[in-house]
């Protein structure tokens, strides 16, 4: 394997989707795959496949095609699939429970080790087998159980005071669903944003541009 | 204002986050701003920011800045937002329900025109005033209204036949939560995909790289 270091960002970006199909084909029992099967079945061409998997050598040999487990492996690696990483939820509205039941945790190399949330009204309910904690609980949480990563599902207007609370907690890596622009405020923060709305007006100019 | 064919795709990414940014300044009374200022808030730089408005030509004005109800304006109609477009949602598990109650769609240029569910154990209930409807209700509807675009939340396994239902109906356009390549099987069809597993991949891979 090259050093991942030496991949280029863009095909980092694609990675998780190849991790994807390569891990539905393995569920499908299928353990061998070539360049061109595998780009109709993930509509690029054979040639991008080629050139993005050329990262990580020998993988595909001509005439044989790709060996789908130990790409999968390898890919995994990459993405730092496989060490479980403590991840806790913060904010149990119909957003971070949505998150809570549909995310596949543990088959992308994290462990939701706890949910909390602001409101009384959630105290004493369970998602997926966890109850929902109060903020209360937050601090002597983290010093026990040293979670590095944590889901802000909480309103745009305290999503600062918490990163900075969290930060005094030792996490600084968010995967951040509010609108606050954690990077500024916390420059060596690990933050992946995911903005819905941005995502809809996208969706509206192209509908626009097509009319 | 440019033709916003010329527009670089790379701008109108960027172009709901400066959206948001202008309209949070209006609605904190805000009339004018500074390339500088509004630089130092978004966290881009100055010169970043003149580029990219550059393309709309006219609105910053050396020394006087940005007019910022023109500005947000002229972007609102590039991306769409301003025209009312019928918008269903199918799929009312949590992550239907956290995007029917969280997204200011009426903000966004689209009215939330119906929900749908193939589960029967929603009949009867509401979301934002609206009933959960059934999905033998769903043809009938769509010839009524003529919605122009769907929401899918709804399991990757029954995303490839409810799009070719929904196309059928004359549905082309589509904010998919789902794994399912919709493009691929329907190559005109105006597809934004939110991909929240490969979003945290890539919080994961990050990380990892951070070690």
């Amino acid at each position: 394997m090259k050093d991942s270091a030496k991949i280029s960002p863009s095909v980092i970006r694609r990675l998780p989707r190849y991790y994807r199909f390569l891990r539905d084909l393995e569920n499908e029992g299928i353990s061998r795959i070539s360049s061109k099967a595998l780009s109709e079945k993930m509509g690029v061409t054979a040639s991008q496949i080629r050139q993005d998997l050329n990262c990580f050598g020998g993988f595909g040999q001509q005439g044989y095609g790709y060996n789908i487990s130990d790409l999968k492996s390898e890919i995994a690696g990459i993405l730092g699939i496989g060490h479980t990483c403590k991840i806790i939820l913060i904010g149990a509205g119909n957003l971070g429970r949505a998150v809570a039941t549909h995310m596949p945790f543990e088959a992308l190399g994290f462990e939701l080790a706890a949910i909390f949330d602001a409101a009384s009204l959630f105290s004493g309910l369970k998602i997926k087998d966890l109850p929902i904690r109060s903020m209360d609980n937050l601090n002597d949480f983290c010093r026990l159980h040293k979670p590095q990563a944590a889901i802000l599902c909480v309103p745009d207007d305290s999503a600062k005071e918490l990163v900075t609370r969290l930060s005094s907690l030792g996490i600084h890596s968010f995967w951040n669903f509010t609108h606050y622009d954690i990077s500024k405020d916390h420059p060596d923060a690990i933050v992946e944003n995911v903005h819905l709305s941005d995502s809809l007006m996208t969706l509206s100019y192209q509908m626009k541009c097509s009319l």
